[in-house]
């Protein structure tokens, strides 16, 4: 794995948790929630995407967009908390260990999603009042980010899965904007917000988007067929669960061949969208490590 | 009462619902939740008192200070939504009508909320980028509603009422603090936002966050002092309930007395601290007004 790729992992496994060190007895609880499940990280792809974003776009100071990083590891994190919640997919694990909710309750962990939610644009503005970028940058964060993880992106997605559910007529066209909202928008803006914080063009910031999208679709595809393929002990979570609710998945519309030639298809267009970056050797490999993952 | 509050009750109810109009219909259904909760407002008590300290910082034109009014009763509703849920108070009644998760279930409930949430910074933030206010007092904005309304306010807040649940120990001292993270952060937020949008001085900001501070503590021992002398049809809720979770209210630690007493003294501190503002009139009315409620 390329140097670059492994130091802003570390640097992110370092920067992730100083959010929730200091606060009061009384409300202790909430923060080592919310850290609880930040601990819990799986590949810290979003944040890693806004580090490599930066860096491809030629700059090396990766500190400066680590504030848009970490609001994007939050978001995606707060999702999953909910998402887990017994109202939703009532999963009792993530990641191979117990869901926060099966730890701290159902109240904590609602309160815990919030609170992380919230906390992603504490992050972007305190940094912003700081010096560490101008307001200007951190407004456009800001709304890049509410835009996509919001009601018309993320969440909108989630609203099309759940109505989904036990749906088997659900075609293609439905299973593509139900993930390209909710899974495809959180990872646009976090390549997005690579950009934005470098103060790129709106041009290479429309590219970033485009490749988070294909990327994000072929992620998707490929966790579909990983569901099929692979057992319990690979991805510590219940294999074939979206099979056991009678969801529709990509496989069971359109085989596991053709879903392998979609993904191939769909990461040599994020690809392509790379080539307008001048520095995009960090981000093509890390991609490429992305397409290829077994597990 | 005043007619500029009249005047802004009637902004406010124009303009909140505009967020819920254009969507995809395969998410529709989040939309129409947001807006039952949010069309099933109260008194705008937060909305109006950001507008108040617009104009009580000599400023006019309220349409300048809509988007953080908006922001922060879109903070207030998604806090009410996640609160009714089972998990929380399972309450099954907000204001005489079905709590939103009685209606659209606990899915779509939850994800309601944390699209509300997620679109109080997208208000703030969109309306900076169209030219209505400057960056850095969108920063500002944003960086201020984050922290009261987060893990280190509001919602610690929520957090502390969990742990009082079922504790007939608590005591004055911590059923304030829960109350003033709770209650308190959030109208402090919206009294200081106000300022904020006028490009007040901090001295402006940090009085109208006191008389937030004051007014909304008054406010909560107002509510258990009514929460004892009010019936079901005045109310629009359950009332006693506290009394049947066995916990400690304001009344059952002080007496209701000593409670008329407190909020006398509270709002007569919250009224000295809008001395500093050259154009106080509507806001002291309005606090007088809030401070004499009896349902």
């Amino acid at each position: 794995m390329n140097d670059k790729i492994k130091e802003y992992s570390s640097l992110i496994e370092e920067k992730l948790y100083k959010y929730f060190e200091a606060s009061l007895p009384e409300y202790k609880i909430l923060f080592d929630s919310m850290e609880y499940s930040v601990k819990n990280g799986g590949k810290r792809v979003r944040p890693l995407l806004t580090l490599l974003f930066y860096n491809a776009c030629g700059k090396d100071d990766v500190l400066k967009a680590m504030p848009m990083a970490e609001a994007v590891e939050y978001i995606h994190t707060y999702s999953l908390i909910h998402d887990d919640l017994p109202c939703m997919d009532n999963d009792d694990f993530r990641r191979g260990k117990p869901s926060n909710h099966k730890v701290y309750g159902e109240a904590i962990a609602l309160l815990a999603g919030d609170g992380l939610l919230t906390s992603a644009f504490e992050r972007i503005s305190v940094w912003s009042l700081a010096g560490l970028y101008d307001a200007e940058t951190a407004v456009k964060a800001i709304h890049e980010l509410s835009v996509y993880a919001g009601a018309r992106g993320m969440i909108g997605g989630q609203i099309i899965d759940i109505g989904n559910e036990n749906n088997p007529n659900a075609d293609f066209d439905n299973l593509k904007l139900m993930d390209s909202l909710k899974t495809g928008c959180l990872i646009s803006v976090a390549c997005a917000l690579g950009c934005i914080a470098a103060g790129a063009s709106q041009d290479l910031i429309d590219s970033a988007k485009t490749f988070g999208e294909k990327l994000g679709l072929a992620f998707q595809i490929k966790d579909d067929i990983l569901d099929v393929t692979s057992t319990l002990e690979k991805l510590g979570k219940m294999t074939g669960s979206d099979k056991e609710n009678n969801k529709s998945t990509y496989v069971t519309l359109l085989g596991i061949e053709k879903c392998e030639e979609l993904v191939k298809q769909l990461t040599d267009e994020a690809m392509n969208a790379l080539d307008v970056f001048p520095y995009n050797e960090a981000i093509k490999e890390y991609a490429n490590y992305l397409a290829d993952r077994e597990y």
